[in-house]
């Protein structure tokens, strides 16, 4: 039976292909510096010269932008057909010195592939093709049509791909996107994912003096940009951490009693969370469990604050300029542009004088929400199931995946979230992982979603 | 006269002298740069040479680290002792690229000495050295017994001159100290400071998470340092920049009544501090004016702000940690122990629950007040009246010069503050210079004032 086969190829081929994946690991690809931009490219060639090896017509896109990989296999009109997202750029690395070894020179170490981008989202992708390439290989038919399209901007924000999916329905059209850049509910239970939190995110930018001034020559005459800063960050949440910015939520979709039972039943404590964070304890709105918090209310958080002297010691200034990153988590029914309009207006309103405030909207993302009894969804967990071994979960997620909202409005397809990572990979900081046993049952999974989605999604 | 005689010589010699100067300038002493240890030590050698060259007994004095200048002149008991400090390394010189010349080739042009160092300090160090070749080339007795300290660590923070003034009294006794590493009022109005700040400096550092976080997985469930951080800075002042650390103003000596009608009279206007910081205006505590709260009143300001991501667009981080530098001027009266006590325990008590916190004191230093009405005083401005021909101001300043403390805890004498630069001279930053007439002017000052305080001081 030809499933058995494709689980055998894929268990014996297992050590090539994390080599493979190394390979593909070691390109720096981050999309949000500039100096990587060959990088970059260099990443997008070594996935569509992989998918061209295994006979799919496959193209890079050129976006203006860092370029889109497309693909997709022989398609038969007797067939249902899945069209496979990821995206092969990465984030950032700094701070280096946090590393236990050079994030792109991959580490192979206690059953786990250390490097960025291993779980996020190379290594998940690469469980799409090395599914294909069991079949391939072995001249068995692909149960569906795949397509394949792999961008290179998710890390930075960049808009080619969802200008691509808009003006290209026809060459992208399917029966379902499959998305694999979340997570597992924890190392032992596999899930499916069913809502996606939005984003707007937003650069705020004060100006004082015009160069760093000396501290004990001008201090006490002049707003210093450092505090004011601060003054405005300080009063974007209350001491409980709810958003202070007027109409915040207004359109918040609360959750219904089925879906706190369940989450209440997924037991999330206290401990759980100290292991996953290393923080002290838990903090946040009230009236609200921690896994509430995460997955179904929005949130307003500093992701980064720069001003004045970083250095060792000290230095006496004050500061010509101050810049704080932050960003808001939105939920279903919150609206983006409107939480934007209202963030731009508050922020105005409350910067102190003596400084310029620009206030600019980095990029926005739409909340998603997909109905749990979709079949699909349905495929998705009896593919899980078998992949991992273990009874899979109905979960949420805190992060954003733009991406989602654009194929549900553009191609009017369910969109199913399979998620090979763990909470704990250290995405987005440093020592990002991917557990190796995870690559092997992500693998496994994916090839046997094409037999599961076979039948009418 | 004898007087006439000395100004002559120093007119008569200016240029060389300049020359002279330059050869000091040209020796790279930056004191906190480890590879220019050597140059520190031949900057050195180059004022002791000069001082042994003048006669008077001179030493390089061992300190741990950048060596200590020595000299003194033959110690007559029947004449008044003044002891000159200055310091002879110099500050760092990046930004390179924005220097019109290589900042260790001094450039004559317009009637400025462009060079690092010019102004800050040996240019002004230089003109008590030519005051004393004035009378001794000319065998005309000094009015005064003179001693020399000149330093190496003034802008690395070093502690070798505190240790060793400490444990040399006796060598050091004189009846005054004069320093001159300050400024004129502006172009036109030489100066005598009477006060300087003192300071309290700190690193707040709060930690979170174990590591960078993804802000779409657990915002909403942890304290973000990153929000904590403004928190805390938020409630350091009020919104009129009023610093709310218990206790901070108790202290504090009022300006009096003639003080303030001083301040009034020297016409610091808005534009002024427009054009001297580029900042949009001036702001700060109410009740005050601007150069009462640059002169007199204590401050509290950010001098650095670091956490999460700081590079280019967004990166979606709670990030693990948050440190803020913050500082305070302040002035006579305040005590920078009690005010460091004050602030640590106010932060531990403002800290938002869910980060652990550590303040730690970098560093105090000792406000400044001086009698504008003791003899020395006097004769300072009688000095530079005669020197500059224009007419002396009392002012004071916000910056710290510790070592004033020092001295007069150490030597119980009052001490001189006869700046001979600018406050656009750029020390410490690139284009450092002096005006020629200035240091033409200083020269006559120095000489000028050892007549002056030959009287009782």
């Amino acid at each position: 039976m030809s499933t058995n086969r494709v689980l055998a190829y894929l268990a014996e081929h297992q050590q090539r292909h994390l080599e493979q994946l190394c390979d593909w690991l070691r390109i720096p690809s981050i999309s949000s510096v500039a100096e990587h931009r060959d990088d970059v490219r260099r990443a997008a060639s070594f996935a569509a010269d992989e998918l061209r090896d295994l006979g799919l017509a496959t193209e890079i896109i050129e976006t203006g932008g860092h370029p889109l990989v497309y693909a997709e296999s022989e398609q038969r009109p007797d067939r249902k057909t899945l069209l496979f997202y990821g995206h092969y750029d990465v984030q950032p690395v700094v701070p280096l010195d946090l590393w236990q070894q050079p994030p792109f020179e991959p580490l192979l170490r206690d059953g786990r592939i250390y490097a960025r981008g291993a779980s996020d989202d190379k290594g998940q992708v690469y469980c799409h093709l090395k599914a294909v390439e069991a079949y391939v290989r072995q001249n068995l038919p692909l149960p569906v049509n795949v397509k394949f399209i792999i961008e290179g901007e998710e890390e930075c924000g960049g808009h080619g791909i969802e200008r691509f999916t808009d003006a290209n329905r026809k060459r992208l059209a399917c029966d379902a996107v499959v998305i694999s850049d979340t997570t597992l509910y924890n190392a032992e239970t596999p899930a499916v994912c069913y809502s996606l939190k939005g984003l707007s995110y937003f650069e705020i930018r004060l100006r004082g003096p015009a160069a760093d001034l000396h501290s004990g020559s001008f201090g006490g005459t002049v707003q210093n940009p450092g505090n004011a800063i601060c003054e405005i960050v300080a009063q974007l949440k209350d001491g409980d951490g709810r958003c202070r910015v007027p109409g915040f939520y207004d359109d918040v979709l609360d959750l219904d009693a089925a879906e706190r039972a369940a989450f209440a039943a997924l037991n999330y404590t206290d401990d759980v969370l100290r292991e996953e964070t290393g923080a002290p304890g838990p903090f946040g709105e009230r009236g609200y469990t921690t896994l509430e918090r995460m997955w179904a209310r929005p949130t307003c958080d500093v992701n980064g604050l720069s001003s004045g002297y970083g250095g060792e010691g000290a230095k006496t200034i004050i500061p010509a300029t101050a810049v704080a990153k932050v960003s808001m988590r939105l939920v279903p029914k919150q609206r983006p542009a409107a939480i934007a309009a209202a963030f731009q207006r508050y922020v105005e309103s409350i910067c102190p004088p003596g400084v310029q405030c620009e206030v600019v909207n980095l990029h926005n993302a739409d909340p998603v929400l997909i109905e749990r009894d979709a079949p699909l969804m349905q495929a998705g967990l009896r593919a899980l199931a078998a992949g991992f071994e273990a009874q899979p979960v109905f979960v949420r997620e805190g992060g954003s995946i733009p991406i989602v909202g654009t194929f549900q409005r553009c191609l009017q397809v369910p969109v199913l979230l399979l998620g090979y990572g763990l909470s704990t990979d250290n995405i987005h900081s440093p020592n990002e992982k991917l557990e190796i046993r995870n690559f092997a049952c992500g693998c496994r999974t994916s090839a046997l979603l094409f037999k599961e989605t076979a039948a009418p999604v």
